[in-house]
């Protein structure tokens, strides 16, 4: 039997910062419905798809970056996501602002850009905590607009845990998550391979404008599509990608989400940058082509020459001495 | 002062296994000085450019394998190569199959995939042995060819070593070489980016057909382009990917050469199955616009997370039960 699962990127258009979780989740769950008119098992929404993407904005404080985080998943706001999952029997794959409360006298609260996948019952079975954060960490008032992951989040503690689980037909799939920025690193994939990934679920949220690299604005698709379609294919994966899209709060988000196939084709895609829903019928089963030749990672990969990888975190540029 | 090099991807039609080194050498000295004509400061040669691609072939006798290998580089006919750099300063990169004479009483022969980098004196200033070696080791008499390279060399004992070298206007550029398969890795072009490599040169053979997986042969051509593109963007680096193309002893080869600009855009290429010069002109200083944002590895990259890509070596894949 071919473990054909049907999934649905749901891109967002823009959220106002001034728009609640409630108007947020009606938008949510819209999708939902036409994904389950559209026969998808799973539904993924981007990255922070509960609020505006606030990273672009410096606050001075604390209150007001935890008012985009969620001390609860699910929450009063969010429940009804978790309800309607376990009504129409859809999986949801959904990014948001993750506040861990202080535990004990001396703890402090801990904030994640984190991704949940939950299944048909409407039950969480995994998460994963955002690792590579871009952007910076201290205000720049010199850009158009801030970018501040590495101020307002820490760094994942969860590594990149794939997981099984059953969304579709026959037998259960391999799953993994990853977040925006995760996807132009394929130190990312490779790990989710290497743990026998089939799909992978990435939610991001990327600004048209770098404001450091302002020369790379006009490439952001192409970007945005090569590093998902090397990712799947050196992996043997399926990839579904899944944007913010538009002018949100003055700042032009990619779009661009696209649903990749184990041969690095593209097989959907979203075209507007408003709430969106591209599907595709992924026969996880196709990895196997992949997985069992070019990238049968046990009899081709050479991890010894790999240390580098690990032992090295930035670059070390040769000298001219040497 | 711009640091550009104008590079020459030297693609080679077929050669037949009747072909002496004399006249492969001839066609690779045609190349040189079409390359000069058109302001080349390095050519670069395919894979194993000096004969054809003999591990389609499985041979019983060990001296019938020997008979591809070069013991001396330069050798008395590839001299004429070296000469030709020094006459015209002119700089190349060329893949060939290396044995290393046994030495001592007990010492065995070695062979490896090598590529050379000759600079614009003819002086050899860097070496590689190939590392992802693929195909097979045993006679799998079902292949309508074989791909024997498992059997008939050694995977490469130099790492992927970055280097110093200066074959244009301005300062130094550093450089790193690697060869057909290790193209599809994108560990080999992280361990070159994380010396800071600028420009990757890349030869290689790879037959349309894929006997184990003939469903990827359509996709020949886009894998190709996919990986490099890729491999270029995710370091900020140059890549010229050199093929043998054309029909070989009855194999066709994908050709499809190409150069590879920093943002992952094709700047040349190769339209034909012969015998052909793509010319581009390399500023390394591009290289700095994703060293320094995106990749910039020290701010951003996250190498804790990563230890599974040396810890393990195959895919171990989830189980139901976990």
């Amino acid at each position: 039997m071919p473990r054909t699962i049907t999934v649905g990127a749901a891109q967002l258009g823009p959220i106002a910062r001034e728009h609640s979780r409630t108007q947020v989740v009606a938008r949510l769950l819209a999708l939902m419905h036409d994904a389950k008119a559209c026969g998808c098992d799973l539904v993924v929404f981007p990255e922070l798809a509960l609020t505006t993407f606030f990273p672009r904005w410096y606050f001075e404080a604390q209150s007001d970056v935890d008012a985009f985080f969620e001390r609860a998943m699910p929450g009063p706001e969010t429940q009804p996501l978790f309800d309607a999952a376990r009504r129409l029997s859809i999986g949801f794959c959904l990014g948001y602002a993750e506040l861990v409360e202080a535990d004990g006298a001396c703890g402090q609260a801990r904030h994640f850009n984190t991704a949940i996948t939950v299944d048909k019952r409407g039950v969480i079975v995994a998460r994963y905590r955002k690792i590579h954060l871009p952007g910076h960490a201290e205000h720049e008032p010199w850009r158009r607009f801030q970018h501040l992951e590495k101020r307002y989040f820490e760094v994942g503690d969860l590594g990149f845990p794939a997981f099984r689980a059953n969304f579709g037909e026959g037998k259960a799939g391999t799953f993994g998550m990853a977040i925006c920025n995760d996807r132009r690193w394929p130190e990312t994939y490779r790990i989710l391979g290497l743990q026998g990934v089939e799909m992978i679920l990435i939610g991001y949220n990327t600004p048209v404008h770098n404001p450091p690299a302002p020369e790379h604005d006009a490439l952001s698709h192409f970007h945005n599509q090569l590093v998902m379609q090397a990712g799947a294919y050196q992996n043997g994966s399926w990839v579904v990608g899944v944007a913010k899209a538009g002018l949100e709060e003055g700042v032009e988000q990619i779009g661009n989400s696209i649903i990749v196939a184990p041969s690095g084709e593209i097989v959907g895609a979203c075209t507007t940058t408003g709430d969106e829903l591209a599907v595709a019928r992924c026969d996880l089963d196709l990895t196997a082509s992949y997985k069992t030749t070019t990238f049968n990672f046990a009899r081709h990969r050479e991890p010894e020459h790999y240390r580098m990888i690990v032992e090295r975190k930035g670059a070390v540029p040769l000298d001219d001495a040497e």
